[in-house]
């Protein structure tokens, strides 16, 4: 299922969300996440030793649900296929690091060899399930 | 493990949260939920039917994501057993509602018959697990 152009808005205008992933005992883990949206597929900087990114490895799949910060708390839960990008990760942890840092461009890229030696990866989820969603209007 | 006073003061802010369970096929399932604290354990109203509520008599675990509404977001993750409970239901799902409504006080409870005819339970999960936390400050 694609993304909507309203839920679309809705993700651009709201940098965090919560990462849920199943750890191997089949019970839920949740964080909280920057997060980026390149068309349906969501991109949250993390390392590869990170419970979040062994679980991806392990299972396959992540949901990432968002809300607005005002009642009644417009929200969007977005699932799909999930994996860890371990190459090429500079352009990509760079369009996360422009969410954290509410910038309108995306800063300059991390020297490749850097992001690798810290452990640093893209876990990307390919969104193929939009529900449960509330007060996100149509346009 | 308990939930500390600043953890307690940062929950009974915040009526919000982003509930996770794991389906039948193993897979984390996330949605928006106002919920209450009583002591340790946190409390959503639901409906029996509601895929929330399956989930948790079937795996009999769940898992609650806060956070804040500014920058830089502090949030806390709690998680344990949970359970449904069907009966005598209504003071609880009035403190729920009270939460909903941002009411000083607890509504008066409805009728325990009129909230089982509308299949209203409420999902209780006792906190076992604390954490990710973030920026919540110690007093």
């Amino acid at each position: 299922m694609s993304i909507t152009s309203e839920i679309a808005a809705f993700l651009d205008s709201h940098p965090v969300g919560t990462l849920a992933t199943v750890s191997r005992a089949g019970r839920p883990r949740q964080s909280l996440v920057y997060y980026t949206r390149v068309g349906d597929r969501l991109l949250v900087s993390t390392l590869a030793q990170r419970w979040k990114a062994r679980d991806v490895e392990r299972s396959g799949w992540a949901s990432l649900a968002v809300r607005g910060n005002e009642p009644p708390y417009p929200s969007a839960t977005l699932a799909g296929a999930a994996s860890i990008i371990r190459e090429g990760v500079g352009p990509l942890t760079a369009l996360v690091a422009q969410r954290v840092m509410g910038l309108d461009e995306a800063p300059e890229p991390q020297p490749e060899e850097a992001l690798a030696a810290a452990g640093r990866v893209i876990l990307a989820i390919d969104v193929e399930q939009v529900g449960p969603v509330s007060y996100i209007e149509a346009a």
